[in-house]
């Protein structure tokens, strides 16, 4: 099975994006908890960092393709320059949780994304990240028009 | 939106069991690669814990009911007690694999269960896992009857 | 070898404080770097996770004892409940940083803690914590006088 | 404060080798337990890889060189190509254990390290990892001669 027939038999691997909005499905498992019985904190870092990747993906922005340097012509990798995080709920082994991710600002700078991971209908973890793009030698990159043109935004 | 109802808007979230085998799809995100540009080798032990819990899942077996003490009165949790694993070629960023779990023994002391992770048609890394019932207290467990008969069998 | 006489066979393992600023060694090792050559974004709250262990530590105020429920009758642990982090610059493997802390506020309802990451003397990373005092349960806990009085408090 | 003198203020952050036994303390934190109470098993093969780097890195073998070409004139890593795991004892928060690494076999393809996490005299985790030499473009390498002659040999 080629890579096009993996997305095709699994649909939802990336999530869907409507109206500007992406939602990505998470499992708690194992690896996600700690000792305290609840999801450790770094876990809600690592599936906000899901919902971001796939965020893009559905907007054609593939990780292996900025490393190949297709966009710009340099390897290059979307990085975290600022985080704030608000911890509102605990979760637990087996949830089911879904991170939603939308656009709050683009510059040639940098990319501002707020993220909200909800249990049911309950808000259980909020993120903003200012994320910049950046080459493999550690050069601050301009975020080129054509991938500035690519973020979905949000219908309010 | 209620936990049945996450499952329902999800249906691939726990993979799928046909015939004995279960099969989850994950995605290779930044969290699973290192510096050297491939998967972390101990991602490989992450995904196919998450495929072991959700082919006990599958089969009505919960981390949250055990942990409650449902199944035999204490709280705890499935352990694995030995690993044996062979790498056989790098995952990558991007990548959409499928780990596939299938139960090789079964018995009151332990459940062997034998996986693979395929990218495409082709195996990149197979594990063989003892696993035991360990309660929260640190004692090894039976495995209730009631559980053993639950693990699908392969039909070869 | 006692759990005493590891300590003293590793005098380092748990940083040093002095004037209420707590340093821990941290090595960047594979698991701590992702695909871009770069630290993993969330290895930062993970370190950022151990100095603040140890800072507790070295006051006196240890998890398993906490988990333990000796300090008021009931299992509980510290839980982050905001955090807001700046990524100035990246580490790589190999690297040795260290991780400082040091006390900003402490109450009944949380403590909040600032930490830098440096590499030499320059600062890559910086974090503020507000953690909470969560029983097992799920409750948000008081937190005692005697836990608060150990709280070392930077001589400025 | 240069790398140098980070390696001279922390004098045991790489562990130390004596008579071909390498020795490397890691404490128990959050990061590395779950929901069970004990430590994720997934955490033993992660504390194994920083003794196998601190193994090499005390023998003169930096990752950053690897992959900077030093050795061999091509980017490279080492990576895992085998493993067999024993989990003896669960490993909980806040326990000080000790990574044991030696050496079992080293050829042109690959090294055979045998590894031991001990807590106080007791062994909880064993286990054997085979190691190959891969470029960063995939291709299995040859260990250079100059490499393979720093493997430091156990004096039985």
């Amino acid at each position: 099975m080629a890579e096009d027939e993996s997305e095709t038999a699994w649909p939802d691997i990336s999530g869907h994006i409507h109206e500007g909005r992406h939602v990505l499905p998470v499992r708690v498992y194992f690896e996600d908890t700690d000792f305290s019985g609840f999801v450790y904190h770094a876990s809600y870092f690592r599936w906000c960092e899901r919902g971001r990747s796939d965020f893009l993906r559905l907007a054609g922005i593939e990780h292996a393709a900025l490393a190949g340097g297709v966009h710009n012509g340099e390897p290059c990798a979307f990085a975290v320059r600022r985080i704030g995080a608000d911890f509102l709920k605990p979760g637990r082994i087996d949830d089911i949780l879904e991170v939603q991710t939308v656009a709050r600002a683009s510059t040639k700078a940098s990319i501002t994304l707020s993220q909200t991971i909800i249990r049911g209908a309950a808000p259980i973890f909020t993120l903003e990240a200012q994320c910049v793009l950046v080459s493999f030698s550690g050069k601050l990159l301009r975020i080129p028009n054509e991938l500035l043109a690519r973020i979905p935004q949000l219908s309010s």
